[in-house]
């Protein structure tokens, strides 16, 4: 199921009929408490399941993604936080789409797990399609997918603030927990938050308007049984969303 | 104001110290009843009321944009909507904020009037901040700098449908009513809408999930009063961020 | 006529038939007397008015050009002047062609108003029509289009320099006098040009040897009667020449 | 010492003093019995041992490669092989070298498992010391550490084929086996080689001249046992050269 | 003086204190009796000729130019003409230039022989100068340094056509008959011309409208006498140029 | 034979059915005996040598290579290694097949004399196949082609050190011998070589570890009959080549 762990002859046998998924992630600061490579971890780890539902093969997860902002990510300025140019991901991604569908892969998702990728996997999806015949790309934002009652549940007892500065808090604290709790480290979760939510942005950002710790919300909400309702929630969502676009 | 009816000896003495707006458009669908043009002549006039009010100083508006995306401006399927390669945006955006610094601009607004340009801005501004010494650049989403009265007023007798599908809608429409009424074919407006929102895009776009309208919300809640209302509103605002960045 | 002011179904209605102009500026300093934005409103104008006799479609005129050159616009050195790199204005017209060729659009004019432009227009034209099939593109410099008569009428009482130098001069300032002049500073009128004209090019320019007004040429030469006297020359001509290219 | 694993905190209290491992892999058939992911897997094993000896922390390894030649890898026919332009390689390797350096690291190992990658590498790392002042960046091709001893050890009752050929072969396989037996398809180990060593390319190759199972050597004669005398031969000789070149 | 003939030690002693001349050619038609890489000899001949009079060193001549256009060289239809895309160009030329100033070279001519390379060597030359410290870069059109009298001699008996279409005529045909006469063929110069001088650009070109012969003016009236002349006037003139930039 | 000294009509009437070689050199130290222009001397004489043999058309060589490595040609820090980024090497060479593909050429033989070339040719060679139909490219490292005892002679009386060093030294200096003695400073003819042949790359590379004349081996084992035995040798194994692959 994962590309990079089956042989040319196993991929041959599936790569036609197979969805394609292309995690991508990113090297991120998430506060004290979780890894830099959360985004890239989280991706990957979902995109398994949900692909384990529809059949489907996994490439490996692109581990660096675009440049963080303060206002979704905290910013550049974090040292760990490890971007690649607008183009540079661009082409990373219409690279390994235009590979694969040369043998003879049709069916992509592209799964992100870095707020800020989106509009540069919309490029390479764009310039992918156009560039070749008859293959399709579903781009899969799994906050998205998430039923409202969901995320109630994630933030009980304190409230939605939006999904761009839900960084490094309640959501992937939780998910965190459950897939790797050893990489989570328990004393050192705080809450964060803007004195004031960001209206407009500044280049080069002001530092003493981002949260100091890198949290963006409140990390202490979050739980292993939070994540793993998540993920019980989600997959079977995005395994149907598949369905739903590739039949 | 508008640097391009400025001599360059107007421009020689005013650029040092003034704010440089530089607006950035589109040239895209909105609907049967606005013209193609829309996002670029209100970003056009917008930063010209708000340069008005800080002394500032109008770049000539930038009259391509990003590729329209389906669930936040109908796509690029629909004839007219005629845009540039992410690339070109940030190269263009790049080379003339760099032009500018040349000149001894250092303090930038980039005001942006279409939904889908912002990473590409993003991009150009973080590339160009990086290239120079002492520039600050400011990126402003107008939309984010209503108040919530505004937003009640707006969408008053319906409900906010979240600023990604109010397009060619109740604000545009207003506006377009408000600053070129001769522009607006009154008896084409109609409500538009998704079926279903969106909650995840496909490349090529299915064309039966886009309103086939090209307005992708209400717009005969529009009115001339809503956008003068409006203005009125947000001019002062732009204003007040522009001073408070850059003192 | 203008693509801007129309709605996307009569751009659709129309967009397959029509001869399509892209005009082409610059923001260039124009010597004390002229606006920097001089080329792009005098493309754009002229545009127009060519587009009425053949029934074309008017694009947004591109409002930044290639750098300014010492010996045909004074050079990037003066204040204002404010230009895209080689590559970016490639793309920018390359991007609009061909997102015009995808709306079914197949007869192009290029029309340019800024001498700097040319061969990176020659560029984008060589790489859509090699991108594409069965479009064609018309590149018009209307100074070429001029009959004999007409420019000796331009240049009665003084001699005809060389279109490279005759810069913010007889022929920019008649015709801005004709279409907008209130952007003329009538008391800021004056003649320049070079003490010797320059037969090579130097990188970093001398700014000793640029006439420093910027004026290449005798701009006391120019009237309002002379602006629109071309005009009724040129503009019959241009629509002939799209004739015997389109039929 | 995975970059990815540390948070934030613990990546800026190590990263200027420490010595920066970048593995570049590639995603390349690998015969009938290793997988795809076979040379970004050794790779990022290896630096992770050579990093542990010198207190080094290893960036995310770079998945994909540049694409595979038929006489040192197969080619790119081989279904499941997917690369890089050769463009996009480098400026993957740039960006996050020029990251990395924003953040304060000085010493840079680009620790290589794929053959074709090198000279891509080698362009990215001059474009990075060109870019900035004070960084070094050792580039290590493993292969070339070996001692003459272990060469003969892996080879033993066969003869070295050069490492160019040396593919999905003894070395491969046997480290494989040390890694990741699990992912050794042991019923699969077939000898290959090409018939007559191709002394020229051709483009696109003749598929008939590569040998079909992808295995460019003798596979057969690969153990674990082999695998791990290399890594104890291998590993502390990079640890040696690291610190000959950074002190 | 030629860099190519130098050893490095002979090229170090002198590449500070020398002008350095990059000639720049093409390989494109010259009519039925002068070969494809006359802009490319003729351009490093004469190149040779004039650092020989100032002490300058040459390197070896660019052999393929920007793309012929049917007004100046009679285009890219003809087999044989084999040019470079703009970016190549401009980047072929600004690679080394920022390679020769790294061995300390600041003094540069480019030198042309080709008309449609103008823009692209301008380009280059501003980019270079923008991205060192104390380099210039002088670029000559050696056309434009003819005196008049030279030009009266060079078009006696006919009339001066202008430089554009002065193709594979007069000049470089008597060029020619002087530096390299065993490649002109005598006995298939020919006249040639159009019927009415283009005064707009067409993409793709109407073969029809261009001279099939590829001489786009009088060729018989060129002459090896008429070439040695040339050469006598302006390389001096040439060197004079040099001086008067360089001092 | 060389396409540059060919008229358009000679070209026109070989192209399609000859095969085309593209020789591609540097500007490179080699040694205080050889000029700069070694590499792209021998790549054009061997190229057309080859040609003569098989009725092939010889392009212009294209006189600067990719960056020189410490290890293969002493690396960049020598004066006078002239060097093109790996970019623009691969556009030039691309831009040039695409063009004589154009004119009807199918068969092309890219001629190498620079070690660190290969991959930046391998690059632009696939590059080209994928974008055309029914064209074949060979690339020929002539080193590849010498029989065992062609080496075993050149390197009598020493050993063969490998061909990445054998830089400026036995081979190189016997060719030039044979192909240009006016060009051989022979009282400059000097052993050299690694202390330590490297095993790893360092960048910016350390000059103390390379030999200071930048002569990489033994070049007074260098003779002109050596040279003229080598040409006897290995020209006939091209054309045989030649034959092999395109019939």
């Amino acid at each position: 199921m994962r590309a990079s762990d089956m042989t040319w002859h196993e991929y041959r046998d599936r790569v036609k009929e197979s969805v394609i998924f292309l995690p991508v992630g990113s090297m991120e600061q998430h506060g004290p408490h979780l890894p830099l490579g959360t985004d890239t971890l989280l991706a990957g780890q979902m995109a398994e399941l949900a692909a384990e539902r529809v059949g489907g093969i996994v490439l490996p997860t692109i581990p660096f993604g675009y440049k963080s902002q303060p206002s979704s990510g905290g910013g550049q300025l974090f040292p760990g936080t490890t971007s690649m140019n607008a183009d540079t991901l661009v082409h990373v991604v219409l690279d390994v789409l235009q590979e694969t569908y040369r043998h003879g892969g049709r069916k992509f998702v592209l799964f992100n797990g870095h707020y800020e990728n989106v509009m540069f996997l919309t490029e390479a999806a764009d310039l992918f399609v156009n560039s070749v015949e008859g293959a399709r790309v579903l781009m899969v934002d799994w906050t998205a997918l998430l039923t409202e009652e969901m995320v109630q549940d994630l933030f009980e007892g304190t409230e939605f603030p939006g999904w761009d500065v839900e960084h490094a808090a309640v959501t992937e604290t939780s998910l965190m927990k459950y897939f790797a709790p050893e990489l989570v480290r328990e004393n050192k979760i705080v809450d964060g938050g803007f004195a004031r939510k960001p209206v407009y942005a500044v280049f080069p950002p002001d530092p003493s308007s981002i949260p100091s710790s890198g949290v963006l919300y409140k990390a202490t909400f979050a739980s292993r049984e939070k994540g793993e309702r998540l993920i019980k929630n989600v997959i079977p969502r995005v395994a149907e969303v598949v369905q739903e676009v590739f039949g």
